[in-house]
């Protein structure tokens, strides 16, 4: 039971998905997540804390990266133009992944408690962008405000994209950027 | 038990929002609202859906102002103005309450599921006020966006009026206003 599975974080991850795509999220237990990969219930606890972590589970990395490219911008650019040259550059990591987030997305779309969790993803976008902003030197309500914004952007940009077949994530947060600058 | 009971509305509110401070909202009954403020639970019924609209029963007003708002500004109005000006006419029906805000804010920090709550209010208010910039012309993504960066300086405007003693609600919104502004 110890050894070693290729791959086994992968497997459960399928294996979850097109359960909780066929049945519902509530209707699908652990145990059956794990049957269907092929491994154990133990196997799936080493990878996941719950059956909610095969959905979540990718938002710590996220938000690093989004405080850390907004660190990053250059110098001279103004704190929305930092925010969207950290969201672009994150857009890039779910590129190659529409089909998964279009399925992700429906099971989030059937349960109520789903959208919650992910609506409160995106306070933690924001808050995640608004410290990079920080640490640029901007003022805290400027920061907070602007990564707020940001954060619309974003969940707009990635709805788009989620609808689209052919520009890329980047694209869309680049427009919804513009958009908003038009807004003013 | 039918008869008319002077201000029983405002009544059952004090009462209310001095149980939920006193003993915390889960530990309030209605009942106990109702005594304290020496009327009957059907009484209570009669103004309140239940205890919790003690404390959001004015929100429905709040949106329907907010959408007049945007579409009474001027039509040279950018976007954003609209909403800048919607919000500061909404300010005033805050200002001679801070004290009663400040009690409600408690209570609702008191308490996560109160929190959730109030987080789903904000959607509602940037709802409102997209639908606002709709019906002036203005593209619904656009709308959409402006309306998410307004609904996030209501709520900064809003803590700041609550922290400060001295500026009135649509101060901090215009501040707000301007520092979004000069974050692009």
């Amino acid at each position: 039971m110890g050894r070693w599975e290729p791959d086994a974080q992968g497997r459960l991850q399928q294996a979850a998905m097109a359960l909780y795509t066929e049945r519902g999220f509530d209707q699908t237990t652990v145990a059956e997540i794990a049957e269907r990969a092929g491994l154990t219930e133990r196997t799936f606890f080493r990878y996941f804390a719950d059956k909610r972590e095969v959905l979540f589970g990718g938002q710590r990395q996220l938000l690093e990266q989004l405080t850390n490219g907004v660190v990053a911008a250059p110098d001279s650019a103004a704190p929305l133009d930092a925010i969207s040259a950290a969201l672009q550059e994150a857009a890039a990591i779910f590129d190659d992944r529409r089909d998964g987030a279009r399925e992700r997305q429906a099971v989030i779309d059937a349960n109520p408690a789903l959208q919650e969790r992910e609506r409160t993803k995106r306070f933690a976008l924001a808050a995640a962008m608004a410290d990079g902003l920080v640490s640029r030197g901007v003022a805290e309500t400027t920061a907070r405000l602007t990564a707020e914004a940001g954060a619309a952007v974003f969940q707009l940009a990635f709805e788009q994209w989620l609808a689209d077949g052919t520009h890329d994530l980047a694209y869309f947060v680049r427009r919804a950027v513009a958009d908003l600058k038009a807004s003013l």
